[in-house]
């Protein structure tokens, strides 16, 4: 199989899209017609449920992202009934032509770790996921297990690097030497990155960079120029398209911007109340398709 | 419901025992009554294999150990039937008296992080665990949902602040202004332990301090007073009763040291291998308990 760096450059380039669609399914905001009469402590119900709506969501969305990233905790909210949805929800995302990045922002070390990646990315994953996020506070060698199965398998890790909230500089922020512990987790992301560069110039392995902090995602691009960013933050949670700007190289690619409420919970903004709630979902992709179409194609054009 | 630190202590002192029973069930290390004939690539029946594996060996050490703790990896590893599994040998664990904590690692932002809290900790959790093990890479503000929800049911918080394993030093290790990252990460954690304090001294809110760094392990027990220390490495990683000496407070308490490989493959020693597999388990955990216990109470008497 082609490396994951490779793989998510041509289906940016095919759908012409740098939308990942993030799959936050809180149960309390789907729509009327997917809560219909159940029962919400009745969990095997509430978890079919859904799984039909992330499939609604999935077909809504397939033609305009090339990414869909669905949020494990939402899944392990409702028990075992929530893990078999999340991994029907992971195989129809693959059929409809998605590739799939599990936010589960996993980390342990040693032959745990190979469990983990060996779980969700590896020849034998029952999960089959394309990509998985990884959390780094457990040092270098407990990385070094997922990034291993990537590269063996043509599978993505998205290391979490400076994320989107309030609090991320209670750590990653912190001086270490001469650099701050997100610059040196991005030190160690480009390393990767770069020795599993395939034909597209990027690598299997890319980095978590919240658009809540616009200087330094600029900052994170030059320093990753081999990484694909996952940059979250975008819409609820206050970035928007001008702040995602810097995540975007010269070429106008590296970056994929997730929206999970904006895009998922469309149909309860005012601008798309008026549609059916599937219509709402795809007209808010598509605006958010174009949005960022127009920024990287400027951010592209500056800095030629 | 009482606090999780109030729970923790009532549960060392009835048992006597600091033992923590790892639950990593690895497939391939399985006994050959487990796995009798099934087909390895067969998830739904090696997870079912592993359920029965799993509640024996609760049954073989519930007398003898106040925790058990399922490493979510390796239940993850078999797909959403080995889901199902967790969920099950959670609940069979409960029934047999024993605290769950599980070890899963999780992190997140905002609603995610509540997410969590409320899959494993909350009032409505369909897993009913104990307790979670957190990691703080996002920083304070994605701990708190945890801290939050433990607290309002009297739950248990474990924070990673230094991890057994070599390359913990990548990160855990560097200075930051006066402190390292391990001890910015445990004055945190003592804060909140000591704002859960409960009558028996020990908090809510816990820390993951490996066994493996015994200067390190002593010097974080006098830093945080009234947390509960979760202490891995003991055993297959290398430590040794007297590595974990310094875990204990003076009143040998406030540390609970967990054996996962040493206790459940405890049939493939050649010390035990003469026993059928589940006496092999309760013999090496009610070594390690012995072990453990002359440890604390040598440790105690030397610092009174």
């Amino acid at each position: 199989m082609a490396s994951f760096g490779d793989r998510l450059a041509a289906a940016v380039e095919s759908k012409d899209s740098v939308v990942c669609v993030g799959l936050d399914p809180r149960w309390q905001s789907l729509p009327k017609r997917i809560i219909g009469n159940v029962d919400s402590a009745d969990l095997p119900a509430v978890a079919a449920a859904t799984e039909l709506y992330c499939r609604e969501i999935i077909d809504s969305v397939a033609s305009l992202a090339p990414v869909v990233k669905p949020q494990a905790a939402f899944f392990e909210l409702l028990g075992p009934w929530g893990m078999q949805a999340l991994y029907s929800v992971i195989q129809h995302a693959r059929h409809a032509g998605m590739l799939v990045l599990l936010d589960a922002k996993r980390g342990d070390i040693g032959s745990t770790a190979e469990g983990y990646a060996d779980a969700y990315l590896g020849k034998e994953s029952p999960w089959q996921c394309d990509a998985l996020t990884v959390n780094p506070y457990l040092g270098d060698d407990s990385v070094q297990p997922f990034i291993d199965v990537a590269n063996d398998v043509g599978a993505g890790v998205i290391v979490l690097v400076k994320t989107s909230n309030p609090g991320s500089g209670f750590l990653q922020d912190q001086q270490v030497g001469s650099v701050k512990v997100y610059e040196k987790m991005a030190d160690m992301v480009q390393a990767q990155a770069l020795a599993s560069c395939g034909a597209s110039g990027y690598g299997n392995i890319g980095a978590v960079v919240g658009a809540t902090y616009p200087h330094e995602l600029s900052g994170l691009r030059n320093r990753m120029p081999n990484a694909w960013l996952l940059v979250p933050g975008f819409g609820a949670q206050g970035g928007q398209a001008e702040d995602v700007a810097g995540g975007f190289d010269r070429r106008g690619g590296g970056a994929i911007v997730n929206s999970s409420r904006g895009i998922i919970f469309a149909y309860q903004k005012p601008e798309y109340s008026q549609s059916d709630w599937q219509d709402a979902v795809f007209q808010a992709a598509a605006d958010m398709r174009e949005q960022l179409n127009q920024t990287r194609r400027s951010a592209g054009t500056k800095k030629i």
